[in-house]
């Protein structure tokens, strides 16, 4: 039969990526795709344990409902994690969601009339651009540069755009360029969009994943009247597969996103949040990140060391200081989707070409590399790979 | 500051239930409120093996990023069990959401434009108001009768509203009635949304847990064109802390409704879906309800007993034949919240005004009576205490 869907869902295509990234997802291929967490990482026994002991000791309460906006423990645990990123906040502004990706889709539900204008970095998060799309905003795209989003494009977007709702960002390792937004620029930024009366919508789900360099306040620890909402996740600090997240933003905020959570799946997983904050009461998290961090770091090097040797001059790629990707630039004449195929054909090696974390005119000639998933030994075998056929094709 | 909401935001106010809900929230209250299983009859010892079992054994997949549409193994499970409801269907047929109530909101992100109409049973799950009301339908309500909403009342609505995009229902155990709704009017109801080329939303989160009667066959198992869509959950036969649910429909929905579960939450938790498929691959569900049955069905016959000894015969109640609520008519004159604040008061006694689960205009002299979550004594007495109460102020 024919369905006569919602506006919102006649726009909703399934997108060429995910063809290409069901290519990536054969086990036998390399793939520098998806921006998975290394499972070799995963801390098993100690889930195993806290999972036993909450199930057993707490069930009653761990398997039934539970408050829209989260356990209250976890709230509290979040509430500390937030204070080391410099933000002192309470819990009527914290409340937890399914994973930082849920926090898109809340705010632009909250917040995005048709036509509304969302300024985000170009290139974005494509799960940034999938989420806000739902709720059928105008895009605006501010160039990345090597220290964050242009400044001066952003005041330009700004001033040209009125029904602007928010500036969406990554500050730390954004998704997918790897690169840092500097102090400064997090100043100006905040600045202009306080000039423009818009908010901020912070995305970071990586800060605690550092390599190198020194911590840098995040734009809601300079927030002084809760234009800032920040999002943070579990995801790549412990793992993906609990989805919990949080969303750390003015009262009123939070009250109005978690009436939309009700609406939407009435609250997280009861278990999943009582055992993550058994976790982080029994468990030495850092201890934990740590461990990620060294893995990581060795993997970047690893990739970094092999990009140094085998790509030729006329291809860029940045240095993260942290987080999972790296972001390649060919020369223009390149086409990153015609060159997955042949690495794919030739070599079984995958990566997600850079068009579609585009939210305006896709540009062709970039790829995204993560580091994080893939063992050493296939990280340098298959990097060497990309850089010989790319230098075959150049 | 002054937040600038979109449209949708702005009439998504908090509502009286809410404080109503906290009222009776408080330990110390008899609470006939929720929809909360028993958990006493969480299985906690099989859970907590299967969580063991599962981060032991396949960690390294269950904690990691999984597909959207969910974990292939646990869709097959939900195969076997629609099949055993006389529903045949293929894995394109059916997809996992974070319960019942995602379902809600992701059919309704789909085919609901602002201005469309929806018909529902009046009363209905305040929920799912609550969950369309967020794409701003137009809500009709068709009136409850003691074998399902009145055809009649139907047929004159789908006349009226050209613009209906579903009807939805909740065919078994009714919540908040406890009605079910007949063979007959199953037929009739989908052959009036074939004639006026609607799809019908089948609700069914109850269906197993029926006490007394036959089966009766699902709307969905009528259905030779992919018109109805159906809604299962995991909460009400295993535990609500776990998040899961499914939806049956046509591939083309359930393509739909993919894309946006990507968008809105990316997946459901991997690991809840590895432990459910485990619990269902290992141990005899269908004891399980068994034992749920049992006990609920218990208590529901002392919920009747109590009301027959203690309520006026000019309150009138639903006497259902599974699911968790009985529905109380009080004489015209009566509120059901004023009465409420009485029973707090003097018994400390609760349940849920009626008023909020109506669509259109709210009528104020019902009320709804859970029976699963209380002992059987807090039953007996909290009944007799509300009975009594009404009696004085009749």
């Amino acid at each position: 039969m024919q369905f006569n869907y919602a506006k919102r869902a006649t726009k909703n295509e399934p997108s060429a990526i995910k063809e290409l990234l069901r290519l990536g997802a054969d086990p036998e291929v390399i793939s520098f795709g998806g921006g998975y967490p290394d499972p070799d990482l995963f801390p098993l026994d100690k889930l195993s344990e806290v999972y036993q002991s909450v199930i057993t000791e707490k069930g009653r309460d761990a398997l039934q409902y539970a408050p829209t906006e989260g356990l209250p423990a976890l709230r509290q645990q979040i509430i500390k994690r937030m204070k080391r990123t410099g933000v002192a906040c309470t819990m009527d502004e914290v409340m937890v969601i399914s994973g930082g990706q849920q926090g898109l889709d809340l705010v632009a539900k909250i917040f995005i009339n048709p036509g509304d204008v969302v300024i985000v970095e170009s290139p974005t998060f494509l799960g940034a651009l999938l989420s806000f799309k739902s709720y059928e905003p105008t895009y605006v795209g501010v160039p990345m540069e090597d220290d964050g989003m242009s400044i001066e494009a952003l005041e330009v977007a700004l001033k040209a755009n009125p029904k602007t709702k928010f500036i969406y960002t990554i500050p730390e390792f954004h998704n997918p360029t790897g690169v840092t937004m500097s102090l400064e620029k997090r100043k100006a930024l905040l600045a202009l969009a306080k000039q423009y009366n818009v908010l901020v919508l912070e995305d970071s789900p990586y800060r605690e994943i550092r390599y190198e360099g020194e911590h840098i306040p995040s734009i809601k620890s300079m927030d002084d009247e809760g234009r800032v909402i920040h999002l943070g996740s579990f995801s790549k600090i412990l793992c993906p597969g609990l989805r919990l997240g949080w969303v750390n933003a003015h009262p009123e905020v939070i009250a109005k996103i978690s009436s939309f959570k009700l609406a939407a799946d009435t609250q997280n997983s009861t278990l999943n949040m009582y055992a993550v904050n058994e976790f982080l009461e029994t468990h030495d998290i850092d201890a934990h990140i740590d461990t990620l961090k060294n893995t990581y770091k060795r993997k970047k090097d690893i990739m970094l060391k092999a990009m140094a040797e085998t790509f030729p001059e006329e291809v860029k790629y940045t240095i993260p200081e942290g987080g999972l990707f790296s972001w390649v630039t060919l020369p223009e004449r390149m086409n990153a989707v015609d060159l997955m195929h042949k690495t794919l054909a030739e070599a079984k090696v995958a990566y997600v070409p850079g068009f579609s974390f585009f939210p305006e005119e896709d540009q062709h000639h970039h790829f995204r590399l993560n580091f994080s998933y893939m063992s050493d030994d296939k990280v340098a075998y298959g990097i060497a790979a990309i850089g010989n056929i790319i230098k075959k094709n150049l």
